[in-house]
């Protein structure tokens, strides 16, 4: 129905997280309706997002500034790092507003289900800025592991302490108001900032 | 956050029907994370379909043929037309199957409140189709009036039933089936069969 162009656009748009194939069809005649004033901007935003937007190569983050305007920011506290499992982890972290230190974006956690070992993780990088800070006037003194509630964020959190330990910087995590199963970034944020305040040692 | 080029994206996408501004937030990144896979392929595809699709001069369908693979379809009946209020429309009743004849997309329904008049409405078209198919092997006996089951809904089904009177065909809508206040485009299949079905005299 409609032709091959816009069979492919509908396809594409149901991959989305959030839209289905019927809410897919809907977005899709929606714009084809208006395709000066909706589709074009539409694709020509993402193209402009494809070529602007970096993987910050301090923390992860994704931003057109490479350090990140997070890691460039000089009202944070250099001391303070979060570590979070993916970009989307960190922006709901820091929309709850009640954190004002750096990230470290681990890329994933540790899964036996999906072979996700150590390597396949952002953590050596973690290390190097923590070592790499010793002689700044504001080392990094505490890592808080902000890894969802499942078992494989869990184990996660365990292994990393387990490597931070040696560093001799403090180790905590959030703990209470996160749900158990949950994952982090489709949490309210009063339930991220009770879990922050609520932090402890790992 | 991330960058104005990133900002524009979300903005853009949370404007799409289904999508919010968090999951707007989810699908930026996501999409963001494979750009070379899943942001720059879907700009393509709407920008191909930004081209390729057009608005069928018969009926109103919106397909990357002109006239619509709808009306080109040797297979249906030619002397059936359904309105519809929109191409989300036609593509619902379409996709239940319960129909073989051809369309015709009025472009939005009578509305006080929104000041929608009979000028702004594609049915001058629908009378010419009518007038025009009666030379032919197979003129349009029928019109089926497939509109939502609202207030606008209503009153446009019974105007346009009282212009097509004078032209000797057969004007009839969906009845039964349709919920009150309903939209035609978010109902299921069996729904609209029972609807069709039931039909009767407008
Ligand atoms: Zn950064
Ligand atoms: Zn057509």
């Amino acid at each position: 129905m409609g032709g091959p162009e816009l069979e492919q656009l509908i396809a594409l748009l149901a991959r989305l997280p959030g839209l289905g194939p019927r809410s897919a069809r809907r977005a899709a005649l929606r714009l084809l309706q208006q395709p000066e004033t909706r589709l074009l901007p539409l694709a020509a935003a993402m193209q402009n997002a494809a070529r602007a937007v970096k993987t910050c190569r301090v923390c992860g983050n994704l931003d057109s500034a490479d350090p990140c305007s997070v890691c460039t920011d000089p009202s944070r506290e250099n001391g303070l790092i979060c570590v979070v499992e993916s970009v989307g982890d960190l922006w709901a972290m820091d929309r709850a507003g009640i954190y004002r230190g750096l990230y470290h974006v681990l890329g994933g956690v540790l899964s036996a289900l999906a072979g996700t070992g150590p390597d396949a993780l952002n953590w050596p990088a973690l290390m190097r800025r923590i070592e790499s800070s010793r002689p700044s006037a504001t080392p990094v003194t505490e890592v808080i592991l902000a890894l969802g509630a499942t078992v494989d964020g869990a184990t996660t959190a365990h292994w990393l302490a387990e490597q931070l330990r040696p560093m001799g910087v403090s180790v905590t995590r959030l703990a209470q108001g996160i749900p158990i199963g949950g994952a982090l970034d489709v949490l309210d944020d009063g339930t991220l900032a009770a879990a922050m305040r609520a932090r402890r040692s790992a």
